[in-house]
């Protein structure tokens, strides 16, 4: 008999994971390593120090160890807002008539609205114990500058964020609520920095990308005494602090005696989708367990399922190290009309190796149908959810349906990363009928990769 | 030795309560009854069924059925967003060097973003069950409207939502997430009914009033076939919903071996004050304890603090029946710069007799302290309060600092109602610095009591 599974299971304080896990200590092989731009050797950690916090930096490149401690200090703030509950979506699987049990691991029960701040924090915390002065970093929708402002604000360090100009004006009161954790916010690309004087001459107009934000932010750490940059998503180091939610959904679903056979991430830069993966990912590669893996990308920025795996720099301003990754080059600016985050032009260097080594699987999927996913489970579920997190939500709902013509109870498991409360300009959009999609043309893409690095591997 | 305190506790689904508590059982003395506004003979509870449910006018006049089964429907949609935290405030006690141990029962975990959402469901319920064509309400702040569309959009009920007009224009967001819930929103005044053309031909600059969108909702229900009206606050039928809150809470600190020394709630209308402590009250009553209940209301709409005692109408329009309550006058308007929400001229006829009968204490406070209680809770404990909330966590954080003057270690509960993304124009105002306090002189209430209606007491 199986056992009665609740709409919600939180685990208790106890059972909070008191370790990150490492998916590349499970890896068959290691995903290629950063490159220094000039010399397009492997970027030794020192070389990362001016950049990031050394501590980060170690993390950044440490591919051998499998579970690391989590500190103590940045428990005790995890346990602010976590454990985050597992959900069983029984509304959701009534109105889709499907045999499905669909599960979603919701991440956006706290106040930066997203998974962010299970990374913010731990950067935060490292970049403290350095003793640094200060910390820069970008933003796109604003979910990781909110995150971050709210960690910075608590380990009482000062924080600039470079924040993409289409959102920074699309969503004012993101910026209010960073101003609230004291931050200091700027549309990018801005003058403050040279690279941002440089990308507003070539186009005045520009909207900016996160690939301009990045370079802003860097150039402004490496330019302030004593001051670092930290990044959200696509990095090692990110995808590691984000294993706590995949190892709480695991021991969570292990609880109801539930195993996934199809996982299901919102895809940006990588954070959300490699943390939940994470554990089941382990799975796979050990082979205990085989389920599918399913990345969900905006047709509008599509790295996965029509870019190039290929060393490309992480930035528009070609100041960072060269990863290699899913990319559209570093040049790409997704569409105007592309609501909400997910629109880095890579992707993490970890994800990327295991797609194209067939451990998992990507779609891409227009936003009005992510939208009319996100109002539809909003009705059912009472969750308003953020337009990256509806991006995982078409992909269960659409997995649900095939369920349902083949008559499979599957069971489904994906990442609810957050709320969509600073995203009602968008929903406005869709809910009046002026939203449109956006696919760019093979001949916009490759503008994007004409100007990708060329680099010779080893 | 006391045990271990999580930061966070949740109930387990099967720790939920299955019964609401009806305070009023446990009165040594009722609350006044309605009056009819015509004979102001104490109304019958047929003459309610033109207005309200008729579960819920029967539930309105029950003074004497302790518990009162929660129907298995609402239980499973309470599962979608219950059981709320209780959650130990370990980083705001230790940034005000309190011995005071600060608990707050945080209902702000949910789309509607506030506790308002406990009594919307059971109103759509009901309204449902008796087969209805339709709801009308009003909304101030947004709170209650959102709740109320998330609950009609999920029975397929027909939501009318009259907003006051100065929320309507200082929170445009609030629209759209009710708009996404399909419910058709009306800034109030408006031309819609005719005690609104009637309003706005005596003043048609007005911003309206929680009394004035209560005139237009009642109006537009009883001249629509088959609708009623539902209110969120200020009824007995909505603190007994509410309770919910207080048994959680009470429960959730009897596992920890705790019980508060003073309980704390924001008063606006009563929703979540009465809910909150309701069974600490029982327990008051009994003699059983003797907690400090303390209400924390707005400076600029002082009902409990400078009201009077008296019978008066809910609304401007003046079409209610009467309760007797701490009242400003039903035509009295908070200023236009008093943010959030807590703007009714009135005050639950249950509180309104405890408070009169000296069970609790009230206090009134501006509303600069009070986003000063706000910022400084947000970066203590990550969470972004809304305003209405922010009062309490003024009157807990004023209570905690006499702790540590007197050297007291007592416990604190306080309700945490919801969250402020909603409400990032008026940080915005505190933030630059260009938000005022505004309190009533004593003219200006007497123009309110004034227009209050004679009425002969048996």
């Amino acid at each position: 008999m199986s056992k009665k599974i609740p709409h919600r299971l939180y685990l208790t304080e106890d059972q909070m994971p008191k370790q990150w896990y490492n998916l590349r200590a499970d890896m068959k092989e290691q995903p290629a390593p950063l490159l220094n731009p000039g010399t397009h050797e492997p970027a030794k950690v020192e070389e990362l120090y001016p950049v990031f916090c050394e501590k980060l930096a170690q993390q950044e490149m440490d591919g051998t160890t499998r579970y690391i401690d989590i500190p103590e200090e940045v428990q005790d703030f995890y346990k602010m807002y976590r454990p985050s509950p597992l959900i069983r979506a029984y509304n959701l699987e009534k109105a889709l008539g499907t045999p499905a049990k669909i599960y979603y691991k919701f991440e956006g029960n706290n106040t930066s609205g997203s998974h962010k701040l299970n990374s913010a924090v731990a950067q935060a915390y490292y970049a403290k114990e350095q003793g640094l002065a200060g910390l820069t970093t970008e933003t796109g929708a604003g979910q990781w500058g909110t995150a971050l402002s709210e960690a910075c604000s608590y380990y009482n360090l000062p924080l600039t964020v470079y924040m993409v100009k289409v959102s920074y004006e699309q969503k004012p009161f993101r910026q209010s609520v960073m101003r609230t954790f004291d931050a200091d916010i700027i549309p990018s690309p801005s003058n403050t920095t040279e690279v941002g004087r440089m990308i507003l001459s070539k186009d005045p107009a520009t909207g900016g990308s996160l690939g301009c934000a990045i370079s802003e932010a860097v150039e402004k750490a490496v330019t302030t005494p004593n001051t670092r940059y930290v990044l959200g998503s696509v990095l090692n180091q990110v995808l590691l602090h984000q294993s706590i939610i995949g190892l709480e959904s695991k021991l969570a679903m292990e609880m109801l005696d539930e195993y996934p056979d199809i996982v299901i991430g919102c895809a940006g830069g990588g954070s959300n989708l490699g943390g939940l993966i994470a554990p089941f990912m382990q799975d796979k590669l050990s082979g205990k367990a085989n389920p599918r893996i399913i990345a969900v990308e905006p047709a509008s920025c599509p790295s996965f399922t029509r870019g190039k795996y290929a060393y490309d720099f992480c930035d528009t301003g070609k100041v960072t190290p060269l990863a290699k990754m899913y990319t559209l080059g570093s040049s790409f600016m997704p569409s105007a009309n592309h609501a909400g985050g997910l629109r880095y032009h890579g992707m993490s260097p970890i994800l990327s190796k295991l797609y194209h080594d067939r451990y998992m699987e990507a779609i891409a999927v227009e936003q009005t149908k992510v939208f009319e996913a996100a109002v539809f489970f909003a009705k059912q579920e009472t969750i308003l959810p953020a337009p990256e997190s509806a991006h995982a939500i078409r992909g269960a709902i659409d997995e649900a349906l095939r369920c349902k013509e083949t008559g499979e109870a599957k069971t489904i498991l994906f990442g609810l990363t957050g709320t969509g409360y600073f995203d009602m300009t968008a929903y406005n959009a869709y809910l009046n009928g002026t939203m449109s999609d956006y696919i760019p043309t093979d001949a916009d893409l490759q503008k994007g990769f004409d100007e990708m690095p060329v680099v010779k591997e080893a």
